[in-house]
């Protein structure tokens, strides 16, 4: 018997399409479904080839599971809390509001069962998830004036949207949904009060400093936030295993790289929007508490009405006082102390 | 023409052999290597094996890196700090006193060109260099009695090694080589008064809170570890290029899988430990800028003597400094409003 027969067909030849919820202009978030086709075509030798489609081109980006979950394409790269229209559950394999750091959910997703979890009610949406992707913790969005207290937040027209909308709403915010080429503008003309987009690289090149200078931190509906695949279920399943096992350590490896972009990026640009104008400014301890506590009532809600949600949830929940505990030692010191020193500029290297 | 011919050829059958530097014992980081057989294997539908040894068992733990560059295995997995004795700039794809946290330093192997510096030393040592796994800031390490200033130091005998211990015996700390299973031993003999491991779910296992209470924390020698690959480098060069880029792939899946496994495995760990009576102690600061202040004149020795360290320490050095300028900003804000919030209790799920 001849063993070729068998290699090929264990690694035949697919062709699939992967619509991305956002625009290439977008590079970092953009970069990771090309991350995985990269890392996929690679290793099979161009024979698991994937297309990646920027928002748009062959689906609207906010349709994109949608046009997973009906077969019109393969599969998808997206941020699973666009869909919490459907059903809130969808967040939490994504982020929550004063959820978990990027650490904290790749050790609940990766080790701590939370992919499984997740799974079980995403494969119920006919769709099967795959991490590939990270932002680490993003910023709190710019704002035309400053917020001093609670009483600033109400009536407050804000770009925000999903969980963090339905948080803001119950302190008297406006959450307004716009599309990000259309939240310069309406800075502008003072249509909104404050916006909330990513971080200070993807930030800066929408110019936002020039229209709303104060720029808030930290946003804490987005202590990380996961992009993942969803890959439809019946294509998942007809999956040869070696694919199966490629596309999520391709996953991985996208995750990694995405935080590590950013990482790298965001330093540079941050202080570039300092020396052009931005005003940096912590939210009041007193606003983040009672945002806290805002959330917290929405997580009772939604605890007592959707038992997906909650299955999930708890699980993601226990967790959070475990990680946090454990941070404040080793990590958190070091860190600590690190920080001190680069105030002091005992970490500069340029003489 | 049939296609196979040509499939076959590029996924040839490759079996090969990884040594560790580790025992099986830990878990969490020799599981690294057999993470990326699996991926590797998987993907490959069994054509490109790798068969993991544990230390000792065809080649002891601290000649990893000489079994791979002579030939005798392809490669094997290790951290490559355990050869500094050869050339200190070994320890820069590792991790050095008051270096990169693991962010950090994955933003600059992958993308601030961290990757090609030490790659470019690495080759000239016969090794290829793929990083597979991070254990994430380790603790200070077990001590029998308590340290309260730097004078405390002085005659110190204690388990610690490479940098960090040039570093700390310019303080007067006599730096102890002592194998894992010797040190608990040596500890209630008291032929050493101290000695660091890693952290808590390592440190659990072997018991020193029996023998030496004093929990200190940060281990600011390892703000971060990389654990990583070393391939022989004519073996490197002689694999099918979709073979190099699954290798690279599952490294960077590895390197997400072991921090997450110790992220998840730590927090239990560490209230097992106090449960048990182990004291936590935060160094004073005094002691840690001391340390600081060491560190920066053994690295103004090694800048001035040492070329091939100097062009990877620069580069890294500077990163060093926008990486903890950035991370003040969101993450840590983040961080430091969830871990009050878990010190209030508030975070509790239980209750």
């Amino acid at each position: 018997a001849l063993a070729s027969p068998a290699i090929a067909q264990s690694m035949p030849k697919i062709q699939w399409r992967c619509t991305s919820s956002f625009p290439k202009s977008l590079d970092t978030i953009y970069g990771g479904a090309e991350d995985v086709a990269k890392y996929v075509s690679e290793a099979t030798d161009g024979n698991f080839t994937i297309q990646v489609y920027a928002a748009g081109e062959i689906v609207p980006g906010l349709q994109a599971a949608d046009a997973v979950s009906s077969g019109t394409v393969e599969m998808c790269h997206t941020a699973p809390y666009y869909y919490v229209g459907k059903n809130p559950a969808y967040a939490l394999g994504a982020t929550i509001p004063f959820g978990l750091n990027a650490r904290g959910m790749h050790a609940w997703l990766y080790y701590g069962g939370g992919m499984d979890l997740v799974n079980e009610f995403y494969n119920s949406e006919g769709l099967h998830y795959i991490p590939a992707g990270n932002t680490g913790a993003q910023m709190g969005g710019w704002f035309r004036k400053e917020i001093n207290s609670v009483a600033d937040l109400s009536g407050l027209k804000m770009r925000i949207a999903g969980l963090a909308g339905n948080t803001m709403s119950k302190l008297g915010v406006v959450p307004q949904q716009i599309a990000g080429g259309d939240i310069y503008p309406s800075l502008e003309r003072g249509t909104i009060d404050a916006a909330e987009w990513i971080g200070p690289y993807d930030d800066e090149k929408l110019g936002f400093y020039k229209v709303a200078p104060y720029y808030y931190y930290p946003g804490w509906w987005e202590g990380n936030l996961i992009l993942n695949l969803f890959v439809n279920n019946d294509k998942w399943n007809e999956l040869p295993d070696a694919y199966k096992s490629l596309l999520q350590t391709a996953g991985r490896a996208a995750t990694i790289e995405m935080l590590a972009e950013y990482d790298y990026k965001n330093p540079t640009a941050i202080k570039k929007l300092v020396q052009n104008g931005t005003q940096l400014r912590p939210f009041p301890q007193d606003v983040m508490q009672a945002c806290f506590e805002a959330a917290n009532e929405l997580y009772d809600e939604l605890n007592a009405s959707n038992p997906a949600w909650k299955k999930i949830f708890d699980s993601q929940m226990a967790f959070r006082g475990e990680t946090y505990l454990w941070n404040q030692v080793a990590e958190y010191t070091f860190d600590t102390f690190m920080m001190v020193k680069q105030r002091e500029g005992a970490l500069a290297t340029d003489g």
